[in-house]
């Protein structure tokens, strides 16, 4: 019997399902009703198993076992689900889920990046240490909705207005152009491959430059930093040695926080200064949704495997790999 | 005899002869004098004709029906043809063309689209009126050219100054993210397609982000529209239920305004608000050219049809398929 | 024994080596002490030749000439080893390097497109004589570091301030959209083929339309131009007879230039203006960086080729031919 790709039918599930129905998987998205259609219109799931919501994962869990499934996680299946109920999946699961508490706290995770030594954003403990513009994060804000920028205590006391019960972070507001670094370590082979980059394509905030600076006077709208979508882009050829180190200290500090520590596909948040500096302010420990951008094609991996070979794809074919070799345990967790 | 694929050198032409020759028909590009190199160069036309003004197309137009010609339309065909002439072509035509009577009209195309049950962005009837900030957008404008932006009455008449004549609609102006979602609907499966997104990259609006405040004070330069290329972009994928549901809508409100309905490609001009609404503000009842983005991958078209699917190629595959199951009919309009 | 493809590994050299290996060619990678980790992991190198310094070169020149190498120069060979040195080099060398010359001139370059016919940006020989806004650009800039806008002579003055020694020239800044057109000619088969467009992406010039007006007053800091990557996207479809002819027109324009005359892959940087001109600030001699975007897939190169046909394995594909032809001398200069 063969082992089924299992995985939630949101966030990279096309991709996930595309990829390992490439690689010879059987495959099955858990839609939540009424989401079904793409995942029927693009054919990528041998099965689909309809769930009223994310909670009654654990009800159909056995049936996913007797299939052979392993589940691959993603951003809506930890936001919806919720770390603790994950911890509690007793099927097959792609990753150490012991590194998903220190990705969900914002101190823990700029504590691990900084100890690889990358260069983080300063962080303000209270609005009355700010000394520059910062942006407010709210802790499990939804996708960039309700973050804002403030330039200094008074304003971020106008602004902060209606949340003020919410946890935030104060970070320092960077200058410069946002890249999100796309990495897949393979324990297999001790290498860590680069995946490609994106940018975010956020509602409103990259509609606003559209709009000329005399029609903002007069013209009342909030900046939001909502994800919309994203989009493609390549790196100054080079950066990409940094780029590699980077990946490479990130998933050496992760050993003492996490059981095996970090697998996978993994993404590092930056902003690129003018002088070229990364400055990674999030780390994300699972596939991101910019890697959705290389479904038929990815200018970086297919330099190494010269076919199309997207994120989705290279889990699959790790997982694959895995099998052949008889060391699935390498990369369930 | 094979059939022809014919268009007019111009907009998707590349991408539609392309495509035709992919799934084996013989392709004739319509080229104006002066015009011809890049078909040339790209090697996708068998045949190309050359007249020296769309004008002169009737006069070859039985030439086209003698070689089995099927005419595939496009905006420059649209707007340099003209909608009466369209009604008088007598040889094969893809589509239905009593729906361009409806996309020609912006208050037709809105109603069309309230009644598909999509948000629309307000309009107002008279500058009087109007109660927040607005896009002047003129009929028959040319690519966005002359469009403009005013927040209040005063800035309207300041503005319109020597456009006073031409027939224009003030338009609410949304701010999100600009996405523009490209459908395919075959009427041989009754199944829409989605086949991509775009974005519109727009001469100075999207330059203009480039200038910083200080800059622009005391910087003349009026904000324009003009359409000068496309970039690609995924969207956030929590989002394509609603897509196909709008898209579904969308073709189910059209069978009351044209002889079969909308089929074919088709796109939805949206702006995505920061509460990931799409306000839809326009309606192409024919390719678009943001489709051009994917003439050599599509990450979305790619899944389901695993090669190079672009929407080109997709018509084309479509009249193969009619012609194989002998429903032509269905698709010529 | 087989030709080697030979670069230093930086600025384009994936594709390039990538593409030499898609052409068959044994391919060699000159990378400097720390940087070899990319090259290794998307294994486009048969060999990696580790130097202290671009100087070294010199050192191993016997030992490339041997292997039977063709260099393929760029622009991190250009800025690093210098025109001077590059004239003293003894391997087969792809291209006519003596426009490089030409095109480390700012003034040579203008004089070069304005023959062409192209529309270049008005210069100012004084900031006095500044009579619109302008950027000031240094010459021997490394990618855009340092340039800056002045609307007049005052500004000029006063932003000037840090760098007042260093050669500038003082370009109009033209308000449209920036894009960037990727040529290659071919002196075999005396065609012009257009490889492709793309947008730089600029730190953080690229960045500060996230920010909004009333969030930039009081906000210091000072826009920049370095290049941090590159974006896709595609041209207007009537505006390709103009792009293939003003490509023909820079090559023809070359000839009494140098000594072959342009060939191989080249670039003009323009910004398409709201009426849709193109106005031409710069040309670059050689390959640019944003081809780095079409590595796995090409939306134009495809409609030709219908393979990916990145610049890279344009160039290798160049030189087999000439090879096959007993041509080479035509392709080294």
């Amino acid at each position: 019997m063969k082992y089924s790709i299992v995985t939630f039918a949101s966030h990279s599930a096309l991709q996930i399902l595309h990829g390992a129905k490439q690689e010879g998987f059987h495959t099955i998205a858990l839609t939540i009703q009424g989401t079904e259609q793409p995942y029927k219109s693009f054919k990528v799931a041998d099965e689909i198993i309809t769930i009223k919501s994310y909670a009654d994962f654990f009800a159909i869990e056995p049936e996913l076992t007797n299939k052979k499934g392993i589940l691959i996680p993603h951003a809506s299946l930890i936001a919806y689900l919720g770390i603790d109920a994950i911890k509690r999946i007793k099927m097959a699961y792609f990753g150490d889920r012991t590194i998903l508490s220190v990705e969900a706290d914002r101190d823990a995770q700029m504590a691990w990046l900084s100890e690889a030594g990358l260069h983080v954003p300063k962080t303000f403990n209270t609005p009355e240490t700010m000394d520059r513009p910062c942006i407010i994060k709210f802790h499990g804000a939804d996708g960039g909705r309700g973050y804002f920028l403030a330039k200094n205590q008074q304003e971020f006391y106008e602004k902060i207005g209606t949340n003020p019960l919410k946890k935030y972070v104060i970070q320092e507001y960077v200058v410069g152009v946002p890249i999100y670094i796309h990495y897949f370590y393979s324990p297999l082979t001790d290498e860590i491959e680069l995946m490609g980059f994106d940018r975010r394509y956020e509602s409103n905030v990259d509609g606003i430059g559209r709009i000329a600076f005399k029609d903002q006077m007069g013209f009342a709208f909030e900046t939001s930093y909502t994800v919309a979508g994203n989009t493609p882009l390549v790196l100054r050829e080079s950066l990409l040695p940094a780029v590699f180190q980077m990946g490479a200290a990130t998933v050496k500090a992760s050993r003492i926080r996490a059981n095996q520590g970090l697998y996978g596909p993994f993404c590092l948040e930056t902003m690129v200064t003018p002088d070229l500096n990364f400055c990674v302010f999030e780390i994300s420990a699972r596939i991101v949704a910019g890697t959705n951008v290389y479904v038929s094609h990815n200018p970086y991996s297919y330099l190494r495997y010269n076919e199309p070979m997207s994120t989705g794809r290279r889990i699959a074919r790790e997982i694959k790999t895995a099998i052949e070799q008889n060391q699935l345990e390498k990369i369930l967790g």
